[in-house]
């Protein structure tokens, strides 16, 4: 009834994605008046004691979530997540140490450029030369031993790849750029010594990033480093150092909220295995949808397809935009089509658009 | 009626501060199916067409509101203000240049600080001396001939403090800060040529910084900087190199228009002044509230005062707040009280807040 009123599709682009209708709703009160503050939500200052209070509880509710450990800190930082590609390399590489990265897709590959262009990096191993469809076999990785740290991308937005596994670092500090996959899965936060999202997918709007880093690996960050990318600064200050992106914390704090409700990052990753395969299993055993990712590596959140005849692509996209299935295009990178099913998305929105791959099929 | 239905108050906060109930009211309706798109603002992507066509209309709205020439280029950029004080040094000092920076409040000085720690940056003059209640006079300025830009804040938000007009910098290119005086009264852009502003007081809510750079300027950046942080990345490709804080740049299109309809900058700037003039003129024949910054030097929009008898600002700000005029406090660093009247606060507010200060200065 809700969804009829508001006349509201599935939206399955790639981020900024689809938040809850529930949280949108609650969003929608606190614009004009918060918590009777007689204040906006986007007009309450970050030094309040009320802005303080829900930052303290968006970080409470995370850790529970992760269930991340306390040596570990939190920080709501704002801007693009790929200010890390920057920041990581500054904050951890001095001149005569290296980062090692796994290159297994175009987000990977820009990182290990970003860190290479500003310091020294080299590539564990590149899957470029498969088209990104696979991620290497260990016995073709190159891992060097006075490696400062071990990057990975464990889901690969635009290629749609995942990491069935965690990668063996030999003790080497693993960072990871989690910004389509954090709290998608489950996942032990120990086994990491950053990990980084930005918000637009799974945590709230566009505008916001996460950090997860160890006090342990605060510890090897070098000196005279800008101020604002110091992970340093932002713990010491809480994420409030400078002023944090108010109102995309607010929904994350929401976005944790309803999360537990549903039961936490295990439910999720169990729904979010049945609505991969709901799709998955359809795609292959279809002629008309193919999806090159072999099978084992195939990314949970990012369903990456094509057309056996491509050129019907366009008309695909405007049928399914009609029926409300909204921003199934794929990356202009790689071109094709992609289904991007993260957190928010329900289950009945794979099943309708499954129906209408069956329908389009049909008609071909 | 609109006012008493939803209760809010008269918001003083310095930022993130009052917005426009108007604009508050259609972001409300955009929260969960904007322009009939089937998706909420906040999940509209980046790359998408309606978004693209939303950004050129604010840039082309800022364009014309400040009357930004043809060879300057106008980003909006994810984050807070602060990596400002980072990335400006980064990209137009080299080891061998230095920035000068005019030390006039707080702010200032915590650019200054930190060009100085990442490369070689001086003091033209320091007003710290005075308290930071006055700009020190140009004879006092050592200002060297081979400066490669000129650092200035033209209203320090802490201080209440600002330049009556522009500071004559011998042709070295001009640096502001204008974080809290962006679209408070007019400028001309061709005196500057790099300005910055973050949102959350004149723009749009926290989380997005405008830059607004000369081309000529942006060819004077080095080589090797961090991606992310230098400047030619975003102006090339518009300011969607990584996913720019989207809903803010939705909330500073709708500012933007809401400006030009009420008359634009002039227009703004002649109500600024009559809201500063009222509350100022009250301070200043009143015995019981007082100010320090001297008069020609004093912030159109930070009005920085405090009580004759301190005890009293507890009493004060309760009373304040329960009839509704809310965040007078002064910033913790220098304490006191501060009335921030930005854009978005009516003429109303501030005849309410005298007319309160007056009956709480009876109650004495």
């Amino acid at each position: 009834m809700v969804q009829v009123m508001h006349n509201r599709g599935f939206n399955f682009g790639a981020g900024p994605a689809m938040l809850p209708e529930s949280i949108l709703q609650e969003a929608q009160e606190a614009l004009l008046n918060w918590r009777e503050t007689g204040m906006s939500v986007l007009e309450v200052g970050h030094r309040t004691d009320i802005f303080r209070a829900l930052l303290d509880e968006a970080e409470a509710d995370l850790r529970q979530l992760l269930n991340v450990p306390q040596n570990y800190r939190i920080l709501f930082l704002g801007g693009a997540a790929r200010l890390q590609f920057d920041a990581i390399p500054i904050n951890f590489l001095s001149e005569k140490e290296e980062g090692g990265y796994l290159v297994t897709g175009i987000w990977s590959d820009l990182a290990y450029q970003e860190a290479n262009k500003l310091k020294q990096a080299y590539c564990i191993a590149n899957a470029s030369d498969n088209g990104f469809t696979n991620i290497p076999s260990q016995s073709y990785w190159h891992l060097r031993d006075q490696t400062k740290y071990f990057f990975y991308t464990p889901n690969e937005t635009i290629n749609g790849i995942r990491f069935p596994k965690l990668p063996p670092t030999n003790g080497i500090p693993l960072v990871a750029d989690m910004t389509s996959c954090l709290l998608t899965e489950p996942l032990n936060v120990n086994d990491y010594a950053l990990i980084f999202a930005g918000a637009q997918k799974n945590i709230a709007n566009a505008g916001l990033t996460l950090v997860i880093i160890s006090d342990e690996f605060m510890e090897l960050i070098g000196d005279k480093i800008p101020t604002m990318l110091d992970y340093r600064t932002h713990s010491r200050a809480r994420s409030t150092y400078a002023t944090p992106p108010t109102f995309n914390c607010y929904l994350a704090a929401k976005m944790f909220q309803w999360l537990k409700k549903l039961g936490g990052v295990e439910a999720m990753g169990k729904l979010n295995h049945q609505k991969a395969k709901t799709l998955y299993d359809y795609i292959d055993k279809s002629d008309v949808y193919l999806t090159k990712v072999v099978k084992e590596m195939r990314s949970l959140v990012n369903v990456c397809f094509s057309l056996a005849v491509p050129s019907q692509e366009k008309r695909f996209l405007q049928e399914a935009e009609s029926q409300g299935l909204l921003s199934l295009k794929g990356h202009a990178k790689v071109g094709g089509l992609r289904a991007s099913l993260y957190n928010a998305m329900p289950l009945e929105g794979v099943d309708r658009l499954v129906c209408f791959m069956k329908e389009f099929a049909k008609s071909l």
